[in-house]
């Protein structure tokens, strides 16, 4: 497939060296600073362009990784083509590109993805939709030679996989953060801490969270937990958030244990 | 090495299978459950007992791994040997060992151990404290015999790791828990998000975690927060969590990018 790329971001750049490893050809990148367009179009053997109204039209997908806020004004701008257009957001429905243009879809990276990581694409789970069964069989098909795991998603599940990802992904990151500053304060490397963090993540693997949860909270040890909010005494943030995780996770299990 | 391993629970039973590979003589394995003491011990190649009164006091080390409340009757009762005595908890000090016997120690192995879950010991940070210089060299060596990560730790820095641990194992695998009930209701697999929880855990492997923050709260994106926060609707504590969470990630970021 003949595939422009608008966005350098980090989902865009990702993408567009899958694409181009399963041999599409990636016409042209556009990015609003023309550096950031040359450097991933540099990568994966493209045009760069920074003006928008300059896209070469020559394509058969245009794939938008742009904020949130600006998905709306770069599909106006791209209306007059009617070419084949998806969005790579999680937050975004499918009907704001329809405002647009028929032939839409979405194709949603469902990983953490950053440009100073490499990560192997084909285990990243990509989420689409298309505006109709033909553009969704198209997509699908455009998704699975660049990934093992493709799902057919709608926008109000991939809306729901966008909020769960927060509570899978940044808060659990913030806490490891909570976690090193801890450390730190003891004169204590935040080494000590990692293979704890990947042991915890690499569980749920093949188990599900709530047949792995352990820690003060899962066996109600009111002890243990008066001591560690003791011990957080000058961090009133911290003790909230303590309080608030432990009565949710003592509540779960006891429905849990009810439940068996 | 002569070792009694008295108990039967997760951490005695990997420790105790650890030390048996590395060559050392598991004498006997206490549980008050006969059948537990019986099953750790066979497969460490010991006797199993279930009366703590008659243990075989031809031995070099007790390790007692029990539940923390259960620590001191229990060395009360090895007082009488006066043999090199180790308990393996992160939040009870070293003082509460050294009230019965002056030759005391603390093992404390920094990881989530799961009887049903094998674990390369060899990776898993091993936290020593010794009564006095030989006997922190001494518990170094044989810590050293089954673990390439050994630290030394004092009382109160184990009581800051053992909170720690809270933040990064048990409190993440919680919030892993509600992304994967946020999925269950709209008709979605666990499956999907295990690669973005995994990644997450190795990108803090060679980073630290506020270098690679990410979501709408580390980029302050209002829309999408409280796009979230109108999901959660009926999930009052959810909304609570959320926000708390959030508004820790937004005030650490400014925080961070006023240092800069």
């Amino acid at each position: 497939m003949r595939i422009t790329i608008i966005g350098s971001g980090n989902v865009a750049t990702h993408l567009g060296a899958a694409l181009k490893n399963a041999g599409h050809q990636i016409v042209e990148v556009y990015s609003r600073n023309m550096q950031n367009a040359a450097l991933l179009a540099y990568h994966i053997g493209a045009e760069a362009i920074d003006n928008l109204d300059q896209v070469n039209a020559e394509t058969d997908l245009f794939i938008i990784s742009v904020k949130d806020d600006a998905i709306i004004p770069t599909a106006q701008t791209l209306a007059k083509y009617q070419k084949l257009t998806v969005h790579t957001a999680g937050a975004v429905g499918l009907e704001t590109l329809l405002k647009f243009n028929p032939k839409a879809g979405v194709l949603y990276p469902l990983q953490t993805l950053s440009k100073i990581r490499e990560v192997d694409f084909n285990t990243v789970p990509l989420c689409i939709e298309g505006a109709g069964n033909d553009i969704t069989l198209l997509l699908e098909q455009l998704a699975r030679t660049i990934s093992e795991r493709v799902y057919r998603v709608n926008s109000d599940q991939r809306r729901v996989l966008h909020l769960a990802a927060v509570f899978a992904c940044n808060f659990p990151n913030y806490l490891y953060g909570i976690a090193q500053q801890l450390l730190e304060k003891q004169d204590m490397e935040f080494e000590m801490l990692r293979p704890l963090i990947l042991e915890t993540a690499q569980k749920v693997q093949d188990h599900l969270p709530q047949e792995v949860q352990t820690g003060p909270a899962a066996r109600n040890d009111r002890i243990t937990m008066a001591a560690h909010l003791q011990m957080l005494n000058d961090e009133p943030t911290l003790q909230e958030l303590y309080t608030l995780l432990s009565q949710a996770i003592i509540k779960k299990d006891h429905r849990g244990k009810g439940h068996k």
